[in-house]
């Protein structure tokens, strides 16, 4: 908590994935545009749409091929995750370091509905919001909150300074379409109204659910899956993470698979000079 | 550590970052081509260098100002700490993990010229410095390991797959130049040698001692800093930060400066429904 809420080092991380975002999705739209400047979404029906591929792996990609489905003339959006994406939970975090209690969904239920005014923008956030939305792109949240926290949700975030969004549109959330923690149904649902030329969050689900399977973990392991080629390649072009060392899936490993056995080492002062 | 050490995310993170460096320099490099395709370093005396300006501040310079000091015809380069940005000290980290010992300068220095075959590669990095090595790129490591072990040093880097240094050329240590554990006598002095196009590191001294002045840390807030106008731009353009949650002087802060008072959260459960 002292590195990702208090540290100028994650505060500087946060806003170079942002800084990043941005000068992605401006090369994007600039690169879009015809020779008279317009774009996709600006030509008549019949010319040639040319988004390039969305930043969303169509159903049943794998790692090995991480195929992106493809945008048609759809108007542009960037969806990110909520929590420790857009926001910072500091009420949240804050009681829970003071009582040392373990995550409680009922208590984060209680946050949900009761912390909208102690949230914070994650550093680079409120910026890059504006500069996307005057770029003509539409932010969509796709988070976990619950989807009957919604009012509290779109509270949080205008709180925050990141503007108004609306349930259903730009605020999608569990409970939504298929009722799934798994966000790909509503990456796709998301996907059949806007072209979504970027993916943002501190998790690997908010990606794709193909890095969460049901069941054994992938038999690569988790962390190798992140540096296989196609995936790999996609780090900061179209998929842009954020720090979160406070909770999440990837902080589930263990001893063998944070510290391989031939990189553990044994201190061994010599006798009488320690 | 498990974050750091085992997570996709924090890998996802790493090899973002590493994207961005390179992407970075390829598109200085590219804009610095003459329209004969030559670099700056490859006209003859007179004709104009066009390398922007370094990514090194002036002496003197401040936040507010962060002036960068101009390149001359000078080969390019880019300059790297060492520790959890180019190698991750997994040996060293699973002794401490496991004896629960707090860190201690003996140990350290134990661990500086004995644990070569216990480090790895940051996730992207090997490839990065592969890439950028093949586009005419120096890379030079700036680390405070001491120049006393720089045999061991070199050793870690080759060990981890990150290619030669030689000491005094591509390897600064502490006890070089000025022998401060600031490394701006340093980063000065070897862009007397180089044009530096990036800096990168998990420290923000990494990039400037300004981070860390002597006596009473900056009004404004260490973290406050980070995010000022011409610093915030520099995140992703020029300087590229790793995540470290593991130590380091961001995790100094105290409640106050985690956990603003008017963002704590007090968890208040409805009688008898808790």
């Amino acid at each position: 908590m002292a590195y990702l809420y208090g540290s100028a080092e994650a505060a500087a991380l946060s806003e170079q994935t942002y800084n990043a975002l941005t000068a992605y999705v401006r090369g994007v739209i600039e690169r879009a545009r015809d020779r008279r400047g317009r774009l996709p979404t600006e030509r008549r029906a019949g010319t040639l749409p040319r988004w390039p591929q969305s930043a969303v792996l169509v159903p049943g990609a794998t790692a090995a091929s991480a195929e992106t489905s493809p945008c048609s003339a759809l108007p542009p959006a960037v969806v990110l995750d909520m929590d420790e994406t857009a926001v910072l939970n500091l009420g949240y975090e804050y009681d829970e370091a003071r009582t040392g209690a373990a995550y409680d969904v009922k208590r984060w239920d209680r946050w949900e509905r009761t912390g909208a005014d102690k949230v914070v923008a994650v550093p680079g956030a409120v910026a890059a919001f504006r500069q996307l939305r005057a770029l003509g792109v539409t932010m969509v949240i796709n988070s976990n909150r619950s989807a009957d926290n919604a009012a509290a949700a779109a509270k949080a975030l205008r709180t925050a300074g990141l503007g108004e969004f609306r349930h259903g549109d730009t605020l999608y959330l569990k409970g939504d379409v298929d009722g799934r923690s798994g966000k790909d149904g509503r990456r796709l649902e998301i996907a059949k109204h806007y072209c979504v030329l970027a993916l943002v969050g501190d998790q690997l689900g908010d990606f794709a659910d193909l890095f969460n399977p049901p069941g054994p973990a992938p038999a690569l392991g988790r962390r190798a899956l992140a540096g296989v080629g196609p995936i790999q390649a996609r780090w900061g072009q179209g998929w842009f993470v954020l720090p979160n060392p406070v909770y999440g899936t990837g902080l589930g490993t263990g001893w063998d698979e944070t510290f391989p056995q031939d990189k553990r080492w044994g201190d061994a002062p010599a006798e009488g000079a320690k």
